[in-house]
């Protein structure tokens, strides 16, 4: 790999006890995509790799209790009108959603919305890097593919899915292993970064 | 302004009625900061200038109630481990964290938290761009600041707070307006991309 030089500087403290949820997280690999990507982000932002962060999942407050030190009472969950993963990896900016699919054949576009569509259409314009995370669960395989192919099948319209294909010519294979668990920033590297 | 060429592609709609908003906000302006990077944000984006969003408040849920369609009955507001906005302009990674304050000759350290400043010193180390945006209500200007300085002053223990008189040599003055509320784009270009 060949990631910035510094693995560490002096003034960030290592949090080091946080790895220890990889492991008793170990058996359930593969199941939760969500979990297994904080993991591996907690580790590579720890270790100075990059600086990847999940945006918090907005919700909309229709009640508080300020009686109780400002208690939500009433609250309900937002769609994301953004992706849920951005941040900076030498010096290049980030952007990328992630999805698990039960499906065997392909990926069905259902659970993208058009706001997360046209966020990385911007990304791309800015020149930034734009990618989907996709899990196929039943084959456990996780794939990287670039947004620009997303975006190309959900503007087709009549298919609203993305064949497996698809994955397996122009996706990365992303390799698990404990460290982080979900090495996806190797596909990165590879997709965006070699030569 | 040196913006990247297009004002628009294909793909994304214009959502030209958010901008209502600004001239109703027109009275209140320099009173509420959040809410004018909030609409400039939705200049700039609808216009290309540049993607930067706001991350939502992470909130942590106690108690959903699912037989009411996923309605939060017990939560509280969490502290932000990151900074407020992040995202990209001219294929940079910028980050930055706004604070107000209605003292007049220095700007207190007090409420910006430990996980912050690591958070910035990470963004400088991977070769992003990393700022403050900070208001002094009281004298009607906003400025940019690299967080260079306020990582230094922040370590420095003794004085919890940063002189008005850096921010007079060392920051941008952000120029006020109508479209953007605040042109915090300009003092980027001025500091980080002329030559």
């Amino acid at each position: 790999m060949n990631y910035p030089n510094g693995k560490t500087f002096s003034k960030i403290t290592k949090q080091t006890n946080k790895n220890h949820k990889t492991i008793t997280n170990a058996g359930n690999r593969g199941m939760n995509l969500e979990n297994d990507l904080n993991l591996s982000n907690d580790f590579y932002n720890e270790n100075n790799y990059c600086l990847i962060t999940k945006r918090p999942t907005p919700i909309n407050i229709v009640k508080v209790d300020y009686s109780k030190e400002a208690r939500i009472i009433d609250a309900y969950f937002e769609k994301q009108s953004t992706t849920d993963y951005n941040g900076i990896y030498k010096g290049k900016y980030l952007d990328f959603e992630a999805k698990n699919t039960k499906n065997k054949t392909s990926f069905p576009l259902a659970n993208i919305t058009e706001h997360q569509i046209k966020h990385l259409e911007r990304v791309l314009f800015h020149k930034g890097i734009a990618f989907f995370i996709i899990q196929f669960e039943t084959l456990n395989e996780v794939y990287l593919l670039d947004a620009s192919f997303v975006i190309d099948y959900y503007y087709q319209g009549e298919r609203k899915s993305i064949p497996y294909s698809v994955f397996k010519e122009e996706g990365i294979l992303i390799k698990r292993g404990l460290f982080p668990s979900l090495n996806y920033l190797d596909a990165v590297e590879e997709k965006y970064f070699k030569n």
